[in-house]
């Protein structure tokens, strides 16, 4: 059985604050938010990040974007906006080995990174 | 004749530094760079955001990651560790209304946002 917590998650073994869920992909609150809305979009399939993916996963890297626009939408922080990050290996601060989006909104975020 | 710089870039009528280039996608290398590798990766079909964006539009996203992979890859700031970064809207911080992913790597990014 998987160690990997978002996998836990995925496959209901874990509880999170789930936002979405369909047969790909998992999206649900981050438990240590860094901006009053805050979403990790995850795959179902454990990929480590991006540097895992090829261009099998084509179809799910695009269906994560789109699916990170709809619960911005779901959530009406789309219009005002939001950033997406996705961050992948040690030095850009990735805590867990399992492919993520963070979702960030619901407020002034332009001075956070770039 | 658009006036978006980014479409400008995308059909050659303003200069970049091209890092990779296909009938699709353009990454060139942010004039205002936030870190020491720092590369924009441009669908060269004018979409606002990910606000903009639709089923159609699937491939084409999946395609910008893994383009992102690659120049990473490229780069020789895969393992390392790099940033992906997607503004959207007026309160994240977008600057212009062309869809674009930040690229960011080449130091300890971990403190910056999520």
């Amino acid at each position: 059985m998987s160690k990997c917590i978002f996998c836990k998650i995925a496959n209901g073994q874990m509880p999170a604050h789930i936002r979405y869920e369909d047969d790909e992909v998992v999206a649900f609150d981050d438990i240590n938010p860094k901006a009053p809305f805050h979403v990790l979009i995850v795959p179902k399939k454990h990929l480590k990040n991006l540097n895992d993916t090829a261009k099998i996963d084509q179809d799910l890297l695009g269906h994560l974007l789109l699916i990170a626009q709809k619960v911005a939408e779901e959530a009406k922080i789309a219009d005002n906006g939001y950033k997406i990050v996705i961050n992948n290996g040690k030095e850009s601060g990735q805590l867990v080995d399992h492919l993520h989006l963070h979702l960030l909104g619901g407020k002034l975020l332009a001075r956070m990174a770039v």
